[in-house]
């Protein structure tokens, strides 16, 4: 039986789950106005408003409108990490790597499609690009399944040519203002991943 | 002999010729600026002080600080196209269209080190990215020489992804934050064009 939690640990423990739970309410409350009026109409000003909280609060959350859009795709980003890393295959374990890269791609073209308009509502100045934790997620996965597929040449430029193709703002485009549909891209992707792993042929035998 | 000009157009041209002057008067004096306090010291204040005009004039020549910075890199980049359109091969005709993307990447990757800092100031809004004059000329480009190639595959969106590697901000972020020289980013762009390059193999012939 644990012991019994000093009176200041509990008060503690108390204001984390209230500030946890009032997280969870803005987060709710900001989807509910991006449903409503699309991601440009989410302001911090606004989500104060909608529920009704001071815009310091909202400030202190999130520390940012671009924060607080990351906020809102944050959980879906986990989850997908978790199934690119332990759930079934194909794109968990238990396939060849190449097979994993393919549906590392397609499930990355879905999710930018899903939440492209808010992930593009959120993006930063052009070097943050390259320097968020979702990325660097990404890149190792990249490089790992790129080494197990015995991928010739630099792997790790080869992992950054690979993510700009799923670069979220390139996807966007391509979708949106060109009008590719996302079986297109899946496709595209998928000749790409093949491409690039293709084994260098064997060396001849010599002496035999 | 040409007809003597009517004088309202005399005037007309000398109005442009003195247009085109303080144009390059106001492209050096910027030249002069970052040369001496780097990009982020290129204000339309700054050079409107430095070049002795008002700050109106700045705008009206170039638009925006971000027109201001691209016009500054606009002759290299029309230097650079030409050279690949028309130039001697490898960067021109007269080589296998493989080796004229491996010396077009290799022309980027130098035009984006010698220019990055220009370039990374003006960058603007994430969808303008895929919507500039430049991209799309390097756009056609490299998709003919896909073709020509004989590259398997969608080779617009391969196109899209080939130029995804060739991205300032991911050139720049490669070289300066994660130091990567400029030999190891041809390299790895060289592979990657004989990877999506490599024709599929021929089919095996039958009845014989």
């Amino acid at each position: 039986m644990p012991a019994e939690l000093p009176l200041a640990d509990a008060a503690a423990v108390a204001e984390r789950c209230d500030a946890a739970r009032n997280r969870q309410a803005l987060l709710q409350a900001a989807a509910e106005l991006i449903a409503a009026h699309g991601p440009d109409a989410l302001t911090m000003d606004a989500l104060a408003g909608a529920a009704g909280v001071g815009k310091g609060t909202v400030f202190r959350r999130f520390g940012s409108r671009s924060g607080l859009l990351l906020a809102l795709v944050d959980r879906d980003e986990h989850l997908e990490q978790q199934a690119f890393m332990f759930g079934p295959p194909p794109l968990g374990p238990g396939v060849p790597a190449t097979e994993r890269l393919a549906a590392f791609g397609a499930a990355r073209i879905d999710f930018v499609l899903r939440h492209g308009s808010v992930l593009r509502a959120a993006e930063s100045a052009p070097v943050q690009r390259f320097r968020n934790r979702a990325r660097a997620v990404h890149h190792a996965h990249v490089a790992n399944l790129l080494r197990e597929s015995g991928a010739p040449g630099d792997r790790v430029l080869l992992t950054d040519s690979l993510l700009a193709t799923l670069d979220s703002a390139l996807l966007m485009h391509q979708h949106e203002d060109r009008g590719y549909d996302r079986d297109r891209l899946v496709a595209a992707w998928t000749t790409l991943v093949r491409a690039v792993t293709a084994a260098p042929p064997p060396p001849v035998p010599r002496g035999r």
